[in-house]
């Protein structure tokens, strides 16, 4: 059962609840914004239903709704923000605003987000920098749920990589992947009905690979590509959480539940102008081989699905679980 | 059997190789320079075996031996490179040399190189700027062995990542990996020896799965990671080659043969310098987290192998195949 919102009820109601928990109208709507977009994409898992643990957090502090980001230029091309325990959406947003500006002379822009939290879908952040003309790169780490290779505790976070880059003609293409093998959610659903999850998703407690789903929650996951994999994932933490000034994987608390203090995890971005490097080619250069994909039977681009939800979300609303909504309309104090 | 030079004398007679093929005294040094810091490394597929391939490719005019790379920087944090159909290494070391003096000014630098060629170990050249003190990354593509995901006839390269950064104490971090799940040689010694593949390598030239190794060789190889990965190798195709201005995979000659037109390859570097952005916290927070994960049994860290045989090769040399050193010593003209 599900109760059907157009997209500005939604952000309404996302508004009011974290209204609610004391976060600041800026900070409320950013979130609010950002959940509902990735309800439209058909990105459940990062839309309203994360929205009863953020409100919680903000209640009890392990992240703060009133936080006011800074952002500093700290040289040509680099860009530091501070979260400063906040929510990440509107620290990113800041620090996305200034990298148009900086951008479009420098020629590539860096920018460090630091102290940050939860940022939602990886691919919403940099298609806003492609928008604008930009290839964007973003890497962001998360609570630690992957083992090291070969070792058997988790250590690093399932660390999202995102791509997005201007087209000639249509939206931009966007590319948005976590590191682990399949969504940690994945195997908790299989847990709850006490079915066996494939080889290779996951390791026990003892390091040894695992088809149990509940062994695999008090084991580890297993990154996406084995030992290749488990190398980009090194390569995510170091650029979300050492190059920001953040904390790592295993240092960070749970996005989850409202213990502990705040995350403080980082999130990365890199843009550069295509202009200044490919010149005006790039764009029809891009086209090009996006043509060249789906002139195979049998092949999609990435983002095509999101692209079509989305069209449809803003015709028809999105649909949310009734049990979801209810909480959500409690909480909104309504 | 082998024969065992010195690291200078593996030089030398590259050198002579490439003299006698027509190339010029400062391509050829940096080209031998590389391919035996590969053999050094331990990694025998981009050394000295590929010399022959090289000389030919110089005699035919395939790679211009004589070519001088050109270097511009079009915004203050951009550089372009034009390898101008020469070997990649000399083109890539002007570029380098530059991003140093940039970098240092500008915080990130990013740098395409256009028109380019085979750019053998992708992690030398992210390490010797992780040892001048930057974060840096790089994306290669290489001639098309990779379907798109769903699709059956290549399109894509193997498309290398590396990532290199300064460590508090000892040599830098290295992760280099190739987007393939195996690497094309590991196919092609199974068909010469008759033996069947594992599942998951590679796709049949009707796109279906194979264990049949020759028949992976007239298909396709698979990316790691599955759709994942396959979706990274979409977005290094579109870093190396459309952000660079140079052609796609499935545009580019062989690295292997003489025949065709120079195959045009790009590669794309970006180097940002950690003190803008985390400040001096960055190294040691490295070292903490490799700690971390080195306390684990059973890991240990990216490139620790390839470390230990460069400083063996340093005492004791490198052993040449018999039949490649006769084959080199005959192409050097003695």
């Amino acid at each position: 059962m599900t109760v059907k919102l157009t997209l500005d009820e939604g952000i309404a109601l996302g508004r009011k609840v974290l209204h609610a928990a004391g976060v600041s109208d800026a900070n409320a709507t950013a979130v609010a914004q950002a959940l509902v977009a990735a309800e439209a994409d058909g990105i459940a898992s990062h839309g309203l239903s994360r929205l009863p643990a953020y409100a919680d957090q903000a209640r009890a502090g392990k992240v703060d709704g009133k936080a006011m980001p800074t952002v500093e230029q700290t040289a040509p091309a680099t860009l530091r923000v501070d979260a400063r325990d906040g929510f990440a959406f509107p620290a990113i947003d800041l620090g996305l605003a200034r990298i148009a500006a900086v951008g479009a002379n420098a020629g590539v822009v860096a920018l460090g987000i630091a102290n940050s939290h939860h940022f939602g879908v990886a691919g919403h952040h940099v298609e806003k920098l492609a928008e604008r003309g930009f290839v964007a790169l973003v890497f962001g780490n998360s609570p630690s749920a992957i083992a090291p290779w070969g070792g058997s505790k988790p250590l690093f976070g399932t660390n999202p990589i995102a791509f997005a880059c201007p087209r000639a003609t249509g939206a931009p293409l966007v590319v948005d992947l976590s590191l682990s093998k399949v969504a940690r959610g994945k195997i908790m659903v299989a847990a709850q009905k006490g079915e066996a999850i494939p080889k290779g998703w996951a390791l026990d407690a003892g390091g040894h690979p695992t088809t149990d789903a509940k062994a695999a929650l008090d084991g580890s996951m297993l990154a996406m590509g084995d030992a290749k994999g488990a190398a980009l994932v090194l390569m995510v933490e170091i650029l979300a959480a050492a190059l920001t000034g953040s904390q790592f994987g295993y240092e960070a608390s749970s996005f989850f539940d409202a213990k502990g203090p705040p995350p403080r995890v980082g999130q990365f971005f890199l843009a550069i102008d295509p202009l200044r490097i490919a010149g005006p080619s790039f764009a029809p250069r891009v086209d090009a081989l996006l043509a060249a994909i789906v002139a195979q039977p049998g092949t999609r681009l990435p983002g095509d699905r999101r692209l079509k939800l989305r069209a449809a979300a803003r015709r028809g609303g999105i649909a949310v679980p009734a049990a979801l909504h209810a909480d959500l309309t409690a909480r909104a104090g309504g």
